[in-house]
């Protein structure tokens, strides 16, 4: 088998021993004689795996019991939706701190429903760049709820610390940094992300959601978007996406083998030093995002030209180093160097750029 | 590995080979290195996915350019609610065919966004054992559209015809007897099924849709909540569930080697046949729904008592016969026997019946 290293932004890479578990008992789960993807979403066997899941991120994100853990489908753009929907109060407005795309797209959803927005911090002054002053933000106090976008996969900046909201929920979507560094779950009202990313396949969206928060949902609001629904079933309000929560069973179970998040952000410090800190000295790359606020999941950076940034994805790629290429909103190369992707990963990445760069 | 045939009402059994398939390129997609569950959905190899797909789906079902087939994903349980999001009309009714539990629980999504029913069709007065006089049905021509639900897998009911609507769009839910048999996509308006019972893993939503009715589409309604916007993008408008698209790309492709959907009906009307005339023949096990009506995919029946049920369904599973309990709302047994389960399961299940009821 080729020696590959994958750097997509999502869906993304797996855990190999994950990967190498789930193939070995694809087609007979513990002796059942099936798949467990062929399970009922009822059976003991099935309900092991989800409650096994559960617990695995209430120990990983250390979540008290004040808190509902969700498994939702959708993605983070159904929860651009459902999070107005269900938390939106009349007369109050929802706070936004737009840091590009993903912000900016949640943001539009709430317009559609109706929802006034206030608008806290708008990053577009420096094209995203950066994520500034975020201690200094000031949080009206009257806001429904405000939302942020912990770390941007097309820009490159993740947010360092995170605004203080007071009595105001703070909403993060966490899809591409989830699990990925230690965060105060206390400090939010809801965080939700994408599996595709950081902790499991596409079709799988993770909700963490501060139970008092539950009383908002309107009635009004159909069954399946409405998040008391699946808080009062589990889950099991329909047929979950069963081989997809499986997966993520599997990846909490190897974060924890690793030493939990703390062991986790440890060496992803270390690939984002390793890489950035080559870039920087390199004289021949350049990173794009401010470097207070630059993402450790996704390093965004270019070349003195975009033929040079052509050559580099084709070559790179050759060299078993996949997914290069930026996001196509900006251009240039992204390396997304999510839970997954190993030390070695990011080594092998930078021994290739010392190369290639030699060779200009 | 224990033999073992899986008669699970959904997540249900997949085909062995495609669960074989699957699994030896589990972790090296095609040689490239890694698995097909990390490519990246923009990736090239993906899009061969969904695009062969696709295909598959529209050779299979004869489906014209006149319809969209769109991958979504929250299964039939979103359905209920995005199909009156999408398609009702000001001071038009919606009407609907209850058959029991699934078309219900749409007609309520449909009365919980406001919408005025015109109950088409009213099965409760006989317990939702049969489905009477469809084609003398009247359905009024100024409804918005009207919903039925093909095949109730836990009454065990099966449109064997579908009423005449003149102009009025027919919707159809056919979670549970999708590509199970030959049906005129043309004569429907919209058909949508979770793929987890005849089609693939849970977490995907098959929806096939004429195309004029996606100018019904209201900008008011959430982005991903719109049909119009995955037909715009090809389901793409976020990260689809890739791995699930995969599967059902096997499943389509084992579909079509088999003759297609016209050979597989075949194979489930033997498969219907064997079962339902040796429980006519028995005088011990009892078919609950009407002889008219029985649903090909979901066999429902009663033993002589409910102890007797018990046993039965645990010297069943002991038998290697899994899944053979009736669902919790009316109890007694039930073998679902969707296009994955094969003949030869049919007949091991026989055999054990007859014995069972032997020793009795």
């Amino acid at each position: 088998m080729r020696q590959v290293f994958n750097f997509n932004a999502g869906p993304a890479a797996l855990p190999k021993s994950v990967m190498l578990q789930a193939q070995s008992e694809f087609v007979d789960y513990k002796g059942c004689g099936y798949g467990i993807i062929e399970e009922s979403h009822r059976a003991a066997a099935f309900e092991e795996v989800i409650q096994a899941t559960e617990a695995n991120v209430r120990r990983l994100m250390k979540i008290s019991d004040d808190y509902e853990v969700l498994f939702l489908q959708g993605g983070a753009s159904l929860q651009f939706a459902m999070i107005p929907m269900n938390l939106m109060l009349p007369g109050q407005k929802i706070g936004f701190c737009d840091t590009g795309e993903w912000s900016h797209k949640a943001l539009k959803e709430a317009r559609i429903l109706g929802a006034d927005i206030d608008m806290v911090y708008d990053g577009s002054g420096n094209g995203f760049s950066s994520i500034e002053g975020i201690s200094q933000w000031s949080v009206a106090q009257d806001l429904a709820y405000l939302h942020i976008c912990s770390n941007n996969t097309i820009y490159g900046t993740q947010y360092q610390e995170f605004p203080e909201t007071g009595s105001v929920p703070l909403v993060a979507d966490m899809s591409s940094d989830i699990m990925s560094r230690e965060v105060d779950v206390n400090k939010f009202g809801l965080i939700f992300a994408g599996a595709q990313k950081n902790i499991g396949p596409a079709g799988l969206t993770l909700v963490i959601m501060r139970k008092d928060l539950l009383a908002r949902c309107p009635d009004t609001v159909p069954t399946m978007l409405r998040f008391s629904t699946h808080a009062k079933s589990k889950s099991m309000f329909n047929t979950p996406p069963t081989f997809s929560i499986y997966m993520m069973r599997l990846v909490t179970e190897w974060l924890l083998e690793l030493g939990g998040i703390a062991g986790m952000q440890k060496i992803n410090q270390r690939k984002a030093d390793l890489l950035y800190n080559y870039i920087d000295e390199s004289g021949f790359y350049r990173g794009t995002a401010a470097a207070t606020c630059r993402s450790k999941m996704n390093v965004c950076f270019r070349l003195p030209s975009e033929d040079l940034e052509k050559s580099f994805v084709a070559e790179a790629k050759a060299a078993g180093l996949i997914g290069l290429k930026g996001h196509r909103a900006v251009g240039g190369c992204r390396a997304s160097i999510y839970n997954a992707v190993p030390l070695e990963g990011v080594e092998r990445l930078v021994e290739f750029m010392r190369e290639f760069a030699a060779k200009r």
